[in-house]
């Protein structure tokens, strides 16, 4: 299906569906697409073996290449994932309050859909039903615009949900795909204000200001981390050695991973050599200022446009600061206001840093690898916003509902 | 002041200093600017006189007119306005919650003001001072962008306004007025992601749509309201009429007040002529379909258009519909997703019509007025979002904050 305009007709035909369908009809129907996920399992490997043929054919990177697999196991991941969503509490047609007003006005705030939620995403074809599985659970009709390096894969999956929400008796165009992954269509995606709620870009720092800079539909922004670890003159080496190591290496191409580090001047001395001793055992290349390659020579001078970088790569950068106004300055003027850490015994700095570091989160003595919706306790994770309206750090399903006011009167005027 | 680059900068420091600032100290700012507006009463009216005059000259409608004049009471109101927001709780600084996780991190959700937040509003002055006290108020600094038609009388407010800042010992760059109206100076505006972190326009229905098409940064959309009240049959006539009466004629350029009327079939032959009695007292012409029209030759054919129209005059279209389904179908498709009424004693039919109406605010037997902040009891507003993210209704203080993540722990890492 291409044409966009029909696309967003039947969104909003089944968006009107799912906000009246029950939370039962909705848990079995997600079961039934679970289930259909692993029944149709060698349709979805043979169209996945045809975008990795193309993908090798044109040389992609093996990281990247590792992205695109889907195996047995993946496909038995993105099923347990819909199942596991069942289990979430739905929070769809929640009544927040009720208040009555001086003239007997009853003002409640209930819990609602968006309505239909278009996203955007990159070669990683497990997004496609996850997505597809968080959306529906909370009464959206979603828009799929995937990676054209995927299209293959996503198209069996999106059949299969379809069939499988068939089957459950629910419209299947609570799930579609834009089969052409042109740029053409995307820009047209990218406008359709009468059919689509908000759009929600997932992927790289190019991706995602494509879509900031030319969607019309409000947007999420989510997912570039330039993230920060900043070790107070009071800090415990060992605790902060740990959580560095953890923060960087852990794993390197995500957005919470840490890509900067600030160290107070009192402790670089000692400090530095102990973290470059801990940081070149697992291959981290560190790019510091000049105080800090003077410490230690196994430092690479870095550059302005070193700090403002997110590497997720084997790189990190290092600036020394005199004070803690300096660090929190630093990390607000380089930060993505994703996740910033502060190492630290010292309690007015802990209270400090919370309360001045702007982030979606901001951390005491903890690696910034929490920022995750399952870590937060979530159950799931539509992405991390790093924006500041709607909705601010890993967003659950909560994040995909809006309210509306719900007024009760007998005959009120003014 | 027109260097926006340098307007952006002085905002977000005076957005970090605000952020740290106490409730007591802000307070105390706010009755310093109050009582400033007061006291200078004379400078701000003589500069109204100059808006007044040019408006005049250029044969501006009497309307318009009245919007952009100041008087000595609607400085009083101002000043009383910003008084109001004192008597208001501070959202600033609240903890959410903060829950415990299974490896003994603390995660709370704590309440922080959006940063710098940026207006663009029309003729009405009034709105410099309300939205500098809302957004003072949050710990918020705002940037204003009004109309040509009251640049003296705003550069008048506004110069008070930071002498008021600057007597209570806080930055006056918590407000920044564009001096300069060129459309220019506003596209550029709308591309300061770097600086603003919100864009609220207020005013017609053209102006929201030239944010919303040109902003990259994000933006609430506000205001535009055609807004209806269904009167189903089993409805109390006594209280449909009054309830139209009340919404339609009250007060008629508002976005609250009602532009459309859906009637079901089997009262319409009753209903219509005590309905067109009732309006045409009030001389407000009704614009109807072709059933509605043979039941009164009071009643003007309506066009297409006329279902989609927000009057703001003494006009109001009308359609008779067979069902409650069609009603609701009738309204979805044309309503601005403000607020929606329906007239009824039938038990189902209201639980239904509140469950599938799509709008910021949906009705059972009360008037669509009472869309508002005063009305909901939220002390003052900033808007009426007819957006879906973020905030959706009239928004009071809590729409101009958001949350981050403070986590404290004592070494975890994953």
């Amino acid at each position: 299906m291409t044409d966009l305009n029909q696309i967003g007709l039947n969104a909003k035909k089944a968006s009107v569906l799912l906000n009246r369908m029950m939370q039962e009809k909705k848990n079995n129907a997600l079961r039934l697409c679970a289930e259909a996920l692993l029944e149709n399992a060698n349709d979805i490997l043979s169209a996945n073996a045809v975008d990795l043929a193309i993908a090798e054919k044109n040389g992609m990177k093996s990281s990247l290449i590792d992205r695109l697999r889907l195996t047995k196991e993946r496909l038995e991941g993105m099923a347990e994932g819909l199942k596991e969503i069942i289990a979430l509490p739905d929070p769809i047609g929640e009544v927040l309050s009720i208040k009555i007003r001086p003239n007997g006005l009853n003002i409640g705030q209930k819990v609602v859909p968006l309505g239909v939620v278009g996203i955007i995403y990159e070669s990683r074809p497990n997004v496609t039903a996850d997505a597809f599985g968080l959306c529906f659970k909370t009464g959206n009709a979603v828009i799929l615009r995937g990676g054209s390096d995927a299209i293959h894969s996503n198209k069996a999956i999106v059949k299969v949900i379809r069939e499988g929400l068939t089957k459950a008796g629910c419209t299947p165009d609570a799930i579609q795909l834009i089969e052409d992954t042109s740029r053409e269509k995307v820009v047209e995606l990218m406008r359709m204000n009468r059919y689509i709620d908000v759009l929600i870009p997932r992927g790289g720092a190019g991706l995602i200001r494509t879509v900031v800079e030319n969607s019309t539909i409000p947007v999420i922004e989510t997912g570039t981390g330039n993230c920060h670890i900043y070790v107070d003159e009071s800090a415990d080496f060992a605790m902060a050695l740990d959580i560095i190591d953890n923060a960087k290496t852990q794993r390197l191409g995500v957005c919470n991973a840490c890509e900067s580090l600030v160290i107070h001047k009192k402790i670089s001395q000692e400090f530095i050599p102990q973290l470059v001793q801990r940081l070149s055992s697992k291959d981290i290349e560190i790019r510091a200022d000049e105080e800090a390659c003077s410490i230690s020579s196994q430092c690479v001078p870095a550059t302005e446009e070193d700090y403002g970088t997110e590497y997720l790569d084997r790189i990190i950068s290092l600036k020394i600061v005199e004070s803690i106004d300096e660090a929190i300055d630093h990390i607000n003027y380089y930060n993505t206001k994703h996740s910033d850490a502060i190492i630290t015994k010292d309690y007015s700095k802990a209270m400090k840093f919370l309360n001045e570091v702007d982030a979606a989160a901001v951390y005491v003595n903890a690696s910034t690898r929490f920022t995750d919706g399952n870590e937060f306790g979530f159950g799931a994770e539509i992405g991390i916003s790093t924006q500041k309206l709607h909705a601010r750090g890993p967003m659950g399903l909560k994040a995909l509902t809006t309210t509306k006011y719900i007024i009760m009167g007998d005959g009120q005027i003014r």
